[in-house]
């Protein structure tokens, strides 16, 4: 089986946690081969000329790309259990709309607030909180973001916990002000599949503190 | 029926466009509404709450947002006839990778090209260039991105086409650099369904420099 299925991943990429996340869930058994993301292997430029990034997965020697394409790849191929997606045409518009602007604005936003400072950085911070606040409410009192069962906006979003210690210290408190998706995020940390994908956050933040040192030493 | 599908809709919009050929593809009657891009109505801020955007389609009284995300919608409401991405998830993944790549770079940098002058001008357009590139090769022989029929591709990139007179002036020669794509759009436009739902390329050209003109004069 392994064989068949090979992940280009890196252990700190939010987006490289969704595929992780999504093929355990499954329960599929795959390889995983770590990338030097300042150094492009011979295969990653093979399997993805076009944007050059990880995650890729390639089944059966052909590659996917992208996290969220790769994700409804995994649930269209492997029927078998736990749905991302429902199957309602109105249900899955609105799951793949909140998994874009999830896409769009937390991720780049997180981003931006981590490879700025002052005012830019303040802007960035201010415009993640008006993001959550939107997500605090379109959770509301459903266990997952689709409802019962965890499905493609949990996928999509969850990875940004790993983020949450280097959030607070930027002053976005969010047990306190976000207390839904707080919730949220430890009942989807209990889940095996989650826990198993997504690296220790006080790792996540000493290496993004480290990294950013860097960074600014450069400028 | 068509008080059951309502558009809002910009004539300019590349976006509102797919839209409009999807629900042509499809033989699907709708009343379109005009909106004051500039000046959201109150049905639109109560219908996309989060994005504040035109396309958006309600079905009823219900509305799905993005265009992506509603030509896919149309696509799996509306099953009869025209299937705009293929049965098999190895080609739906593609279908989707190319569409998003459209999505990410064709607009942001055809409207880059356009909002700027000098020398990130210039850089738009040699990412322009190298995009365009991407897809002569992608394309290659085909009809249509995604093989004999029209499909999700070619409903992403075809709205650009207007754009052409002004990719023009900028100094891309279309129909000399990139013979495949200027081919297939003109085999594109051929479509009923494509040329009842895409505004006049003199007419889109005229109102973009004379915008442009204000913009700059603002500065």
């Amino acid at each position: 089986m392994a064989d068949e299925l090979v992940l280009l991943d890196f252990w700190l990429s939010p987006f490289a946690m969704r595929v992780r996340i999504a093929l355990a869930e499954k329960g599929i058994e795959y390889e995983s081969r770590g990338e030097n993301v300042m150094n492009n292997s011979d295969l990653l430029l093979e399997m993805n000329p076009v944007i050059k990034q990880i995650p890729v997965l390639i089944h059966k020697s052909k590659p996917i790309c992208e996290s969220l394409i790769i994700v409804e790849y995994i649930d269209e191929v492997w029927k078998h259990k736990s749905a991302f997606l429902p199957c309602d045409p109105y249900q899955r518009a609105q799951a793949r709309f909140w998994a874009d602007f999830v896409e769009k604005k937390v991720y780049s936003l997180g981003r931006k607030m981590w490879d700025s400072t002052g005012e830019a950085q303040e802007a960035a911070k201010k415009e993640l909180i008006s993001c959550f606040k939107l997500l605090e409410v379109e959770l509301g009192e459903k266990p997952y973001f689709g409802g019962e069962s965890f499905g493609f906006v949990d996928l999509a979003l969850i990875p940004s916990c790993c983020w949450s210690l280097w959030f607070e210290e930027c002053g976005i408190n969010m047990a306190g002000e976000f207390p839904k998706i707080f919730a949220w995020a430890e009942r989807c940390m209990d889940r095996e599949s989650v826990a198993k994908s997504v690296p220790d956050r006080h790792r996540v933040y000493a290496f993004l503190v480290e990294l950013r040192k860097k960074l600014f030493a450069k400028h």
